[in-house]
């Protein structure tokens, strides 16, 4: 067994870099908070014997040797980063996680056959630069690394600039590894395991994603003596849309999901008729037929609710993933852990997208779930028992072990 | 008659001052910008042999002396501030023009019985500080001094530092001023004149107002693993609020406006569910019984669509004013000035709220419009010709002179 309390002193320590405003954190994808937070985390990976490689997209990359000179690695890992209002936990988990795992093998003397690599990947959340998983997205080949170092925020700012400016620019190629299998562990961000009092979930798949970036152009005139016959609000089309994304996730269910999370209009004064909305549809579920047929119906309904009032639509794929179906192997290490030590599990789906679902595509992978009180993530008072963190870490060590093989 | 191409040239010199992106201006209220354009007013108000009194909310009146000394002034002028993407002509065309009838008055070498006071009034615009017209409603007793100075904007900063910041805090008392009348020159911002053929618009009322600040809240999670039957999407309280606004104008036609232009999502985040969406509704009409009608409806029906779905819903009134009838000799000097100069008019309602509106509580006071370019205007494509400029301020000038008396 991992030792519990050490894990959650480390997540706490690590919750005191970018406090929020609200008890949780907003330590961003490249910002000075990411920068310290990842020095932290190296400090900690040294003292307890790794050797850290950062690539240059600033993927960490700890290693603890194997002793079997030709295996490659198992890995283990997942994010830093949080939301600019995230938990402590969503992400920060899976680092500290794969880091109890390798203090555990250090405690217990334990020498495994594979190298065992704890993983911290860059900007998985998406907020500052889209898409999300952008880095492990880079090492798994579906982005180039130019394209991501292009990528520019809601300042202006550049993502290979602010890679550079805060010090975590390495100099190996990205994707330049190969790996045994890959395990992360990250709490559920639903009600699920919650709900039906489960202490592991055992994920076997996972939804797919589509975000689609929509621009309304309407006039932008003053809203007191347009008359509303003359008037081009794109704030209507605003409207229209979130209503009709909702219809249409509705209508899928069970099992789909849709909303609109980031908007910005132009040029948001409360005398002008908003000119410009530019926002962002996210759309799930775990089946690509359903998944294609949601997005298809929004394509083909919206720009006619635009068109009938007088504004124009205009639509860009910003962010994708097909859903994932996890290896059956490591699941099924998953699976054996958690009945091998006595915790209540379940096969569960993954609702949020994970580093996970793109080292799936070339690498055998699975990951771990453990329970969020009230199914709440992506906010400040997202929450965990300390007893849930250590049950998925035990989880995690023992299907790590079993696959790195002592 | 007036110089038009002197009026033209000094528009186009205040417009070189924050240039926009689009043509227009960006000449927000307590800006470097906006004192750079107080600046240049100032000299040639000297230039014009006035002397210039500033008062403590930053007011500017620049004073021509009368032959009489008992004699109250009369006030012409309007505003030098815009909108963040705002036209050449809002405002500044009423300022400029005010400028205009002195130095007409200096070139004919006539000395008129009461002082002329060419003023510019604080942050008509409202943009930066809500409401529209604060410094006018500071000097009619409206707001106190102090409501206003403590106003902060978007980034947290106080109206009362910014106001000294840029070196525009006088010493005057704000509102210790009697006037005899006051005229206020403006571009109808709406499409009646030139739909009409018309030169110029004798503004006999206006529009009445209100600005409801409506903040809805939900609960932010994740996008992705949030189950739909658990959301509280505050987005949703958005678009609904917005198409009810839409609603409750169109059926109080003719004559009835509403729009909502700003908009604020917390946190904004392509995978938040918006947990809290500020904006801010404006509505309008010319009939009181009918405005308040049309807010009552929205309070009552708005609330209960938020509940329907989950989300809480709180309003509160961040501006307004009451239908304004301007004084009938006032608006009778100007459709004489008209009707003499040979000017085609029409009598009109203004849609938009004006300084003159707030003044009009307290001394006699009228307004004179002309026509804007499909009446455009809030938009940097704003535009006006030189030839309704003149014969605008023609206008005001005749108007001006009649009742200041030779
Ligand atoms: N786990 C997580 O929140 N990832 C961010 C990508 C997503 O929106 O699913
Ligand atoms: N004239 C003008 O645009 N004033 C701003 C106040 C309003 O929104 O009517």
């Amino acid at each position: 067994r991992i030792n519990g309390e050490r894990l959650w002193d480390s997540l706490m320590e690590m919750a005191k870099i970018g406090p929020g405003i609200a008890g949780g954190n907003n330590r961003q994808t490249l910002t000075d908070e990411d920068s310290e937070g990842r020095h932290l985390f190296q400090r900690w990976c040294e003292a307890a014997g790794m050797t850290m490689g950062v690539d240059e997209i600033g993927n960490m990359f700890a290693r603890r040797e194997g002793t079997d000179p030709d295996a490659l690695p198992v890995y283990v890992g997942s994010h830093l980063d949080t939301q600019p209002t995230g938990g402590k936990y969503d992400g920060v988990l899976g680092v500290l996680g794969g880091l109890e795992v390798v203090r555990t093998l250090n405690d217990l003397d334990i020498k495994t056959k594979h190298p065992i690599v704890v993983t911290n990947w860059t900007n998985e959340e998406g907020t500052r630069y889209a898409p999300a998983m952008l880095a492990s997205g880079v090492f798994a080949g579906k982005h180039t690394l130019d394209w991501a170092l292009d990528k520019v925020d809601a300042e202006g700012k550049r993502f290979g600039d602010e890679l550079e400016r805060i010090g975590w620019k390495g100099t190996e190629k990205v994707g330049d590894r190969k790996m045994h299998a890959m395990f992360e562990l990250h709490i559920e961000q639903g009600p699920i395991l919650e709900a039906e009092g489960k202490d592991i979930g055992v994920v076997t798949h996972g939804q797919g994603l589509r975000w689609i970036e929509i621009t309304v152009i309407g006039k932008e005139s003053h809203t007191g003596s347009t008359p509303m016959h003359m008037r081009k609000n794109a704030g209507r089309g605003l409207a229209l849309i979130t209503e009709l994304v909702h219809e249409i996730a509705m209508k899928n269910q069970p099992g789909a999901v849709g909303a609109i999370g980031h908007i910005d209009v132009y040029p948001n004064s409360r005398n002008i008729i908003p000119g410009k909305v530019v926002f962002t549809v996210d759309m799930r579920t775990h089946l690509l037929d359903k998944l294609n047929g949601m997005v298809a119906e929004l394509m083909e309904r919206a720009p006619k609710l635009c068109e009938d009032i007088g504004v124009t639509f205009e639509a860009e794929i910003v962010g994708q993933f097909d859903p994932p179906a996890f290896d059956e192997g490591c699941v099924a290490a998953v699976r054996n852990a958690a009945e091998r030590l006595g915790y209540s599990h379940m096969d569960i789906v993954s609702g949020a997208g994970h580093d996970a679902c793109w080292i799936n595509d070339l690498y055998p992978t699975a990951m771990v779930m453990c329970p969020c009180v009230d199914g709440l993530s992506h906010n400040e008072a997202e929450e965990i028992s300390p007893e849930w963190a250590a049950a998925g870490t035990d989880v995690l060590f023992h299907a790590v072990v079993e696959t790195a093989e002592i």
